[in-house]
Order: C-alpha cells, then structure tokens, then sequence
C-alpha cells in the first residue's frame, strides 16, 4: 500500500501540473490571437469582434505586462456574476450544471468537518495497528486515522454507525433543498421564457397509413377530429438524410476548396495541384482548384435535385410530424394525452425546440423501438462487463512488485523511491483515465440507434449508460481487480454473492488509489479543461490554411459545450466515493471537497467566456442527477453494512439494514414531488401564458411565426450546421464584467451580426 | 417421500369429498327453498320471483324425483351461454376473471401433453434411481418420471433445458394473444356503455386551502380558469364518516327489532323481553320492541341532526371533490394532465365509478400518503416474513418421523398404513390453508390504510399483497421448511445467497406434496365453494327469524361476489407451481390442469347464477394478472437455472440464462403494447361518443343527470349499503337458458322493481 510520503509525491505533480496549466492558461489567454479559444461566446453572441487596432504586433501578442502579474484574476470574475444574469447569459442547462459541483460542496465540506471532529478521533486512538500482536502488518498514517484502526467487534464502531446516518440524512436533505431550488428555477425559467415554437406545438410520431390519404392529410384529418377547437397547423418531416449527407460531403469539399485557394493566394506563380487518386498519392496530377471546383459545382447540382426529389416524392415523409396548436394549453393537452385506443400508434409527446430535435430517429416503429432497446441493453451489459479485462490488466502491472516479477531487469530503476512513488502514485489512475476517454462515441452510438428523438435526450441516456460503466468498471473494478490478485483464492472459493462483503471489506485498503485517482482526474484533469488545448491547437491549425473573411473566422472557432454525457457521471463517481469514504476513511474527504470547489469556478468561467450549448433543455437532466446521487448513496450504504459485518459488528450492523430502505423511500417521495416539473407540462402555466399573450398581442398571426419552425436544417441552406443563435442578447451589460481588463475589444462585425 | 400408493389414497378423498359436495349442490339446489342461496342473481336482476304455487310442499321440497337424476346437468347449461351474453349478465370483470382459469387450460394443456411425449419417455430412461450403486435411495415410481432420475451429468438435460424454452415461448405467446384479446374486450365494452356519471367526471383531490375561498368555490374558480370552455360542475365530499358509522348501528338494530316483533306475531300471547346490560344477561328486563323502538327513534334523530350538521358546518367539506365536465372529452383531458407546478396539489384522477368510490380516503394529504405507503411496506415485510414461523412448526409436527418423535405413545396407531397415508397426505396441505384464510382481512385493512379511493383499487392492491405472501409462505415456505429440518445444518454452513440453488434442488422432492395441495384446496376447495355451505345457513337463518316481507326476504340473500383480492393470488399459484415443475416433475402437471378446466366451469357457473358483483371495473385488473403470470415464469425459470448447476450441468444451464432477460422483456412490452388500455383513455373514443350523443339527444341536460351522482351513500336514505342494480336487463333471453328445466319461475313482484 502507499504511504503518506507516495501520496504526497502524488499531491505536488498533481498540484504542480494542474497549476501549470493554470498559468499556461492565464498566459496563453492575454494572447489577442487567442482570443477566439478562450472567449468564443462573447463572439458568437456578436457582442466582441476581431482586434483591428494599427499596431500589428499588439494585434497578436499582448505587451501590457501589468496583466500577466494578475494571471488569476479570472477567478474572481468568473464567481461576480449573480445566477439570474448567468442564466440569461449561459443558459439554464449551465447554470443548473455548475450547481451540481456547487451541490457536492455543500454536501461534503460539512461532513468532512463532522468526519474529522468525530470519526478521526475515534480512530485514531483505535490502536488496533499499533497493538503488540498486528507488528507484521504494513500501514501508513492514512489508516491509522481510518477504520481500519478499530479493533474487531469493539464498540467504536457504533460512532461510524450514528455517523453514517448523519451523513446520509445531511445528504438528503441538501438533495432535497436542491431539487426544489432548481424546480424553482425551471418553473421561473419556462414562465419567463419568450414565445417559441416548441411551446405550441407536439410531436406526432407512429402515424399509422391509411390507403387513401397521404400522411399530411390523414394528420390533418385526424387532429380536426380529436382537437377541433385546438388544432392550427402541422409540418410534414422528409426523410432527408441521404441529402443531408451529401451536404455534409459538399462541405467538407469546400474547405479543402478554400485551402488551395490560399495556398494559390499567397504563392501566386505556382497554381497548386493534386492527384487524384488513392488518398492524393496515386493518380493523374490535376489542378487542385479547378478539380475541386467541379466537385462541388457537381454535388451542388446533386444536392438541388435531391432536394426537389424528396418535396415532389410522396414516400419521401415519414410518418411523423410536428402538429403545432392555436394555445399552450392545446399543446400541452395533446402532449399528455392517449390519443387512440392502441397505444402504439398516433403517439404525441411535447416537441424538443427545433434545434434539439435530432432527425433521423423520427421514423422508427413501435415494435422495432423496443427491439432496439431489448439489443442495446444486452450490448451495454457486455460492453460494462467486458471492458473491465483489460483494466484489470493493465492496473495489475503497474503494481511494483508484479512488474518486478514479469520485468525483473527493471528492478534497480523502479526501487528508487522517487520512480516508485511516481509509478505507484500515477499510473493505475493514468491507466483508468484513457480508457475512460474512448467510451463515450460508442455509447452516444448506442443512445442514436434506441432511438431517442431529441439530443438532450440522446445526452441523457449517455449519460446513464456512462454511469453504470464508471460505477463497475471505475468503482468497483478499481475495489476488485486492483486485490483480485491478492484475493483471488479467497473470492473463488467463496460464493459469488458475498459480494457486498468483498467490496466492503477491500475498501479501505483502497482509499490511497483512489485519493490519487482524484488528483489526477479531479486537479489536474479540470485545470487541464481550462487550457482547452485541443481547441486551441485546431484553431490556430484553420486560422492559418481556410480563413479569409471574419465569417471564415467565426466558423474556425470551437466553443464546445458542457458533455453532460460524459461528464456528469463522472461527478457522480466523486459522489460516490465522498459517501463510501465518509465513514471509513474520512482522510480522502477534503480532496474530494477541493475537488468540486475547483471544478465549480473552473466551469463557472468556462460557461460564461466559452461554451456554447448546442440546445436549451431548462434543466431537465436533474432528477437523473438526484437519482444517480442517491443510488451512490444507497450503494455506498450497502458497502458499508458488508464492511461492518466483516469487522465482529453483525448486531450493530442491523441497525443499518433501515438506511438503504428510508434512502429509497426518500427517493420515491422526491420523485412524486418534484419530477413531473421536469416531465410534465401543467395546464396553469400554459393558461397564464396564453391568456398574457392575448391581452398583449391580440392580433398575432401564430401560423406565419410557426411556418418554418420544424424545417430540416438541411432545407435552410448551406450553413445549416450551425446552432440558431439567441440574438435578444445585444447590450448585454454582462460584457463590461469580463471585458473590463481588456482593450482590445471591438464592436462587432457587421458579418456577424449578419449570420445570426 | 410419499409413493404413489400415498397419492392414490389422498387422491381418492379429496374426489370423494369433491364428488360429495357435488352431489350435495345437486340436490340442495333443486329445492325450492333454497332457490335464493343458488339463484341470487336471478332475484336480484327482477328475473325470478318466490315461489307462490298453490301446493305448500312443493313450495319447500322438490318431489319431481326426475331431475335428481340429472344432478349434474348444471355443467352444460353453465357452458351453454356464449361469451358476449356472459358479459350483458354478469359483467365484464366476472367474464375476465373466468377467462383467467380458461388460460390456465390453454397454457398448461399442450404443455403437459408434450411434457409427457417428450420429457417423461427422457426421464424414465433415466435409470439414475434404479442404478445399483443408489440402492439405499428411497425412490416412488414419480421421481423415476422426474428429473431426479437423470444422471448428474448427463446430456439429458439439454432436453430439459430445449423444453423449458419451448414451455416459455408457449406460456407468453398465450399470455399475448389473451392481453390483446381482454384489451379487445375492454373497448368494446367501454365503446358500448350506456351514458354514466364517470365518463363525465374527474376526482380531484388535494385541494389547496385559500384564505379567501371555500373549498367549494376554490375549486369553481380553477377550474372555470384553467378549463374555461369545458367545466361544467362539481359536488364537494362531506365528512360523513360519523354519520355512516350511526347508520350502521341503526341498521343493526333494526334486525333486531323486526326479530322481536316476529317472535311477538307468532307467539302474541307473550311480548319478548331483554336485559339491557351487559350482552342481554344483566341489567334491568324491559319489553324488547319498546326498547328498541327507543333506540331506533333516537338514532333517527341523531341521523337526522348530524346530516344538517355536516351539510351546514364549512369544515365538513374535505378538500376533494367530483368535478364534471361538459364532455367525456374534456373529462378524459382533465384526467390526464397535471393542472398546476406543484404536483401534490390538485391531484386528478378518472373518478371511480359511484358504487366504487372508497369514500373514507378521499382526503389525505400527500405526505401523509407517502408515510402510509412506507409503512404499509415495512409491516407487509414483517407479515410476510413472520408468519412462516407458525406454518414451519405446524409442517414440522404434521411429519410422520417428528410426530413419532415428540408423541412416541402414538407411535402403533400412526404406523397403521392407512392413517399414515392421510396424515402424510392431508395435513400438511390443510394446515396451510387453515392459516390463509385468516390473512385477506388484515391485507384489505392494510390497502385502506395506503389510502386508496376506489373498491377496485383497494381489491388490486390487496391481491398483489396477497401474491407476495402466497409466493413467500405458500410456496418458497413449503419447498425450503419443508427441507429445512433435514438440511439446515447444511443450510447455515452455506452463505444464504446459495437461496436459488438450494430451493431450486429442493424442488423434485416436493412434487408429491404440492400434488396433494391442489388436490385440496384446488379439487376439494372449489367443489366446496359451489355449495356455499355458509351462505346457506345464514340466508336460513335469516329468513326464520327476520324476514316478513319479499323485501325482507331480498336483503336476507347474500350472493356474495368473486373475491379478487383473495382468489387470484391463488390462482397465480397454481400457474407457478405449473411453470416449475413443467420441466421437472411433469406428473403434477394434469393435476393442475384438471383444476383449472373444473375452476372455469364451477366459477362460470357462480357468475352466472350467483355472484353480484359490487363495482364493475371493465377488467382493469388484467395487467395484474399478467404480471403475476409473467412473474411466475421468471421465478420458475431461475430456479430450473438454481436445480441444473447442482445437477453437474454448469455450462449447459449457461444457454437458460436469456430466458430470464427475454421474458422480462416480453413483460415491458406487452405493456407498452397493451396496458394503456387499462388506465388511459383516448381522446378519440371519447370523440367518437360525444358526437354520437350530440346527434342523438341534442338536448341532453347533463347537468340534472349528474346531479346526485356523486353523493355520499350515506345521504341517499337507509338502504345505502346495497350496489346499485343495473336496470337495463329486462326481458333478457338468457332466462331460458336457465330456467328451462325449472317450473316455479315467476314474473318478478312489484316490491323488488321498486328497488332497483
């Protein structure tokens, strides 16, 4: 096991690195030529524009030296703003997303205190390592201040007992405040929120054929019956994704366009050219701008006759469509409703806002739908349960002493004591980590062909599935294969289902794991998100070979988002391991507080200068957020009875058998008291809203604004990838907060305002 | 283990007993006085009237000496009525409820003509039992068609495993096609209801207090608000529990007076005398009629004072009303959909129909719901789980070896072959049931405490209670007590996760036991239940002591109903016991067969000539029934899975574990496909019906029939407790179905069309 002094090499790389990311950061980002990377928001909201000053160094390098001594000033500017500016500013998805590390903070800076008032104590003068008969065991300062310092059977063990349940009821009762702030919030939200087409109108998905009428007429007909005095409008959908992919073909061609045109540009006397063959190395050589200018002349040809292919082609609609309705109400009416006896066809659920919607899963038929379910959950339990292979294989040769028996030559190196603490401290969470970063393309995969119909909810079904890898194959991987090769002997012969034992009692001993695991995911890996060096590099990479105009410029830029799906069940990990430790080694709690303190400020300056969310879901991931907190909790309560019961405590440890049942029930209550705000749609609301709208616009014409509201991005145009843009934003005051430090900023563009 | 011979014997008391009931059923029930015990329903329809003939004899006994030949000629008229009449007579859920023994037939049948082509020629071949090294094995010739007589080892089992799918893949395409078709049912009766007061109404509870506002006017201005176009009315709910409670003491001693006035009128030479002290042996002797005519006078009055007190006293009013809508459209929407943010407020519901109404529950809060839930939960457990204690030691006693253990003295008369035989037999199945029929009134007190408003509901609720405990005591506690005495020690040494392998190998050896219990409770049981032996003696007594009118005479039937809450879980049992030991032990599969097809017939024959039914739920109880089912199998299948690894089969059991995952499937998606059916209600049905009826009756005035619809019984005058009789069933052509073979028919009297 590490020592204090392993943990302490760990903590200073992990502090040194993480904060040399920070000032990288704070350099890097005084740069005008980053300015792009690094504010990207403020751009894309049209509120900052390009430096033009006269001064062409200054225009990329910033001199005022006086700025570089305050490097971490955008820590305090990234906590001024108040929550009701950052959600016009940010969104509600960010701003209830931030609020999940704020949660961890508040649930965990308490409890560690009470953990280090009561429990380390307790511990420490436990004596059990330091009696007489344990000499022959190996232990650090970590566990004598954990439980494994309690001899067997005594009666200390009540103290983590009543402090388990202290914790647990401090937990849910934070869950409890939180859920119903951010309910607050949505509601407020939703109320305030302007006119949008999705408020009005229903997806309608299943329609079932009917031989003598097209689909348009038969949704027409059916919604005059079942909604006379509601129905107003409906948009057919095309099935366009072999024109979409010839759009997205079309695109990238022109990049390349774009790229020997410059090329051309600032080496006029030699027109660049190409081959055309195999990846450009085989084949005639050809001129490159004339040969890609036919291309796309001939997929630009392609993409209008797709076009009018798929308007004059009766099979080309899918039987679904977007029926918007004269009222809220209406809309929220049909939302809710059964609309036939058989419930798989003519389903309606509220449309997702159209830039949420994700086209290609409109069409799929009920039965195929739980097909696709039935397949993904068998693929989902072998991709949880295969992956741990090569984990466990990897995290069983970065232990020293097997890495000595397979690879004996190594041995001088790695007994050096620094190279040891390096290995022992750094690698098993290295290893973890880029495993981690591989997952997530496949499981969205996986979320797109069950078939969900908006990107929210593709994220949030991500996210769950992410979750349940990170808790096996992260959690409980690390607990069990990191001493399955200690334990194997003991584990085979034991029945497989003394599970919670197992786990329970191999806990402890992987606290230091799991401390440096923090590190290195939790400090290092969030200063490393600051960097952004990924995006960086990209832009930097564009700027130089496609940009010409400002537009050019503008689309170079990648402000990401928040990736709900992977990154929130990776919070949930820090959950988990805050509960599970609570009580039995209370020395990993304040690394896992500073953790989600960092993390807050961090993605609170990341969501006001950076991302840019592709969608606006009002927060509807929360009760899967509270729900995943409480199963950590309920499982970390499980571990700890299998602990206990390994420890001589078996009376004492029925008092615990009540935690994980009254978890439940407080889930369920939640659940009953909240979750229809983020499910459902009261008829209340929409009333007031109607009835608002028509005292202050009696005479709106509903239909020309919903007109082209649910069209295929693809029918828009060419730039039809790009997110729609809040443009209610202009004269934000938000801009002085962050500009104020700066002066090179410029009114914006008269492109940009154009391409909102 | 008990032998074939033991079987024989219990085989042949248990169709003795059941051959007598039969026979006894056929001669009571063609006497004439006892036409009210076994023809309730018909009195209660107005179909058939007291007999009146001129000869006083014939009025009493039947001395046509012809029909006692005949005495089983029940049977053919109880299958002679067609499905669509059964439904007009007896309601939609009593011909469901019958469906579910007609499934019974339909799954079991086939599977138990294949288990015998198929596995019993497997088995017998077998020749593990008669190996010569297995002499010491006490073995009857049914283990030699059982598993038990396969090698450990052996090949053989994939013959068991290949027809454990096939079983399944039947059961759930039977399962299938019987949910569409009771889905089928459902509509078209629903489609084909006359006018009620339910279509149009919505129960909302959970009506915010407003400072301002009554209950009453509160919920006007809602609903005026949020469904402007569409409210009609509302009737607010009294507090009535009081008054109900004194109308039911008055009730009862009603019956007392009229017992005392008709010991007077037969006898009027001495007017009858009480003590009123303690139960009639103490206190002061006064004349009987005068005293309870006191009595009586006095409860009238403080009836009558109470009704004005609640109709005139505010606090009354629970915050919880009926409220009606102009269509059943705007009902169905109100139902559906969430009125405001806060979900615990405002709660709407399809409203019970009147007669089902719960009414004591209509107002608890939200929390308080949730407590009680968990509670009700918690205490469910502790049922469940302690009253295994009693049945263990009951089952340990009814053993042979035990008995002669702990009572030696009674060691000569056991021994005696014959009464060996029965105790073996007989009292392990009888002291199960002994203790089942105490639990269905804790249960049903349970489910009203949960705080649910309707009968339905309640039954529900109560059944699934039931089936926990069925499944918990009944079967796990018969496989593992059983056993338990011989393999405890082995049991404790063991992890108690080892659950599924240890009842799974426990399963063959108590074959013979269950076979014995459905020869009980299923042949015995059931053929009992058709003579309604107590209702039997209670109408006799009643109609010697009470009754002087035809109206009296009426009230003195009881026809009881199908107890749902109590038969179904019963029922689910068989269907277990018939999917675990398919593959096992095939010889106990035409015993549950025989007890289905016998059910379906008895119980066809009760709906259609005795039980009226209190509420008529249109079968919303199906997807419980298919749950169960479903649940059965699943379970079966695990403990198949839990017997084969200890047969030496580790890989080959591998191939079961889909089976499991695919079941569950099927379950998630019937209901997806189906269950809507039964707790939704589509918008376009309710279309349909209102435009029918405004072209009908364009002048309908709603409001007038919906009037008194929802008022508490209690306020409706003394007879509150009788069901409202369906009316609309006069000159019904099913009569002569029944009444063909009898002479003594008669118009019904005057007194009993009042009634209805």
């Amino acid at each position: 096991m590490a020592t204090i002094g392993d943990i302490c090499v760990s903590a200073s790389i992990n502090l040194l690195s993480a904060l040399a990311f920070l000032l990288a950061f704070g350099i890097l980002r005084l740069q005008p030529f980053n300015d792009r990377v690094y504010f990207p928001k403020w751009y894309l909201k049209g509120i900052r524009g390009s430096p033009t000053g006269s001064n062409a160094v200054k225009k990329f390098v910033n001199l005022d030296f006086a700025t570089y001594i305050r490097f971490l000033n955008w820590m305090p500017a990234a906590l001024h703003i108040q929550e009701p500016e950052l959600i016009d500013h940010a969104g509600l998805d960010s701003t209830v997303y931030i609020r999940i590390y704020l949660l961890g903070v508040k649930i965990f800076a308490p409890i560690t205190l009470l953990a280090f008032m009561v429990l380390v104590p307790v511990n420490w003068f436990g004596k059990t390592l330091e009696a007489p008969g344990a000499k022959d065991l190996t232990f650090s300062s970590i566990d004598k201040i954990s439980i494994s310092n309690i001899p067997f059977g005594s009666d200390r063990f009540w103290a983590h007992i009543v402090m388990s349940y202290v914790f647990s009821s401090w937990t849910c009762y934070s869950l409890y405040k939180e859920y119903g702030i951010i309910a607050e919030m949505r509601l407020r939200f939703l109320a305030a929120e302007r006119r949008r087409p999705d408020q009005f109108t229903v997806l309608v998905r299943n329609v079932p054929t009917d031989p003598d009428e097209s689909v348009s007429e038969h949704i027409e007909h059916f919604f005059c019956v079942n909604h006379p005095d509601h129905y107003l409008m409906h948009q057919v959908v095309y099935n366009a994704n072999k024109l979409a992919s010839i759009a997205a073909k079309k695109k990238k061609l022109i990049n390349w366009h774009v790229y020997y045109q410059n090329k051309y540009e600032r080496n006029p006397s030699k027109r660049p050219t190409i081959r055309t063959g195999f990846l450009g190395f085989l084949g005639n050589k050809v001129d490159a701008i004339d040969h890609y200018t036919a291309i796309i002349d001939n997929l630009s040809k392609q993409v209008t006759q797709e076009r009018e292919n798929i308007i004059n082609n009766p099979t080309a609609v899918i039987p679904a469509a977007f029926v918007s309705f004269k009222t809220r109400w209406a809309a929220a009416v049909c939302a809710q409703t059964q609309q036939t006896s058989n419930p798989t066809i003519w389903l309606t659920e509220w449309a997702p806002e159209p830039r949420d919607v994700f086209w290609e899963n409109l069409a799929i038929p009920y039965f195929d739908l739980n097909m696709r379910r039935l397949l993904m959950t068998v693929s989902l339990f072998f991709l949880t349960f295969c992956f741990m292979i090569p984990i466990a294989l990897v995290q069983s040769l970065a232990n020293i002493e097997a890495i000595e028996k397979v690879l004996p030559f190594l041995k001088p190196i790695i007994e050096k004591s620094s190279i040891k603490s390096v290995i022992q401290g750094f690698l098993p969470g290295l290893a973890l980590k880029i495993f981690l970063i591989m997952l997530p393309k496949i499981l969205m995969t996986m979320s797109k062909m069950e078939g969900f119909t908006s990107l929210s909810g593709l994220d949030r079904r991500s996210a769950s599935k992410y979750y349940l890898f990170v808790l096996v194959n992260v959690f409980l991987g690390s607990v069990i294969t990191g001493t399955a090769f200690q334990q194997l002997q003991q584990f085979i012969s034991q029945p497989s289902t003394e599970f919670t034992k197992t786990v329970g009692s191999t806990i402890p001993m992987k606290a230091t794991f799991f401390i440096t695991y923090i590190m290195i995911d939790g400090w290092a890996g969030i200063a490393a998100e600051i960097l952004r060096l990924s995006p960086l590099i990209t832009f930097h990479m564009k700027n130089t070979f496609l940009v010409k105009t400002e537009q050019d410029r503008q689309n170079a830029m990648d402000p990401g988002s928040l990736e709900f799906a992977t990154s929130e069940p990776r919070i949930q990990l820090y959950f988990m391991l805050g509960h599970v430790y609570a009580p039995v080694t209370p020395f990993l709690l304040p690394f896992i507080v500073v953790f989600f303190a960092f993390a807050y400020m961090i993605f609170r300056h990341q969501i006001i200068n950076v991302y840019a969310q592709q969608y606006e879901s009002g927060g509807a991931f929360w009760p899967d957020v509270h729900g995943r907190v409480v199963m950590g909790l309920i499982i970390s309560q499980i571990l700890l009875m299998g602990l206990l019961t390994t420890r001589g405590t078996d009376k004492s440890t029925l008092v615990l058998i009540a935690q994980p049942i009254l978890t439940f029930w407080f889930h369920r209550y939640c659940k009953g008291r909240f979750e229809s705000a983020f499910v459902k749609f009261p008829l209340e609301e929409a009333m007031v809203k109607d009835t608002l709208e028509r005292a202050v616009e009696p005479n709106l014409n509903l239909r020309i604004y919903l007109q082209d509201a649910y069209v295929h991005p693809v029918f828009k145009g060419d730039d039809f990838e790009k997110p729609a843009i809040i443009d209610d934003e202009e004269g934000n005051p938000l801009i002085q907060t962050t500009r104020a430090s700066r002066q090179d900023s410029r009114p914006e563009s008269d492109s940009e305002t154009g391409s909102c």
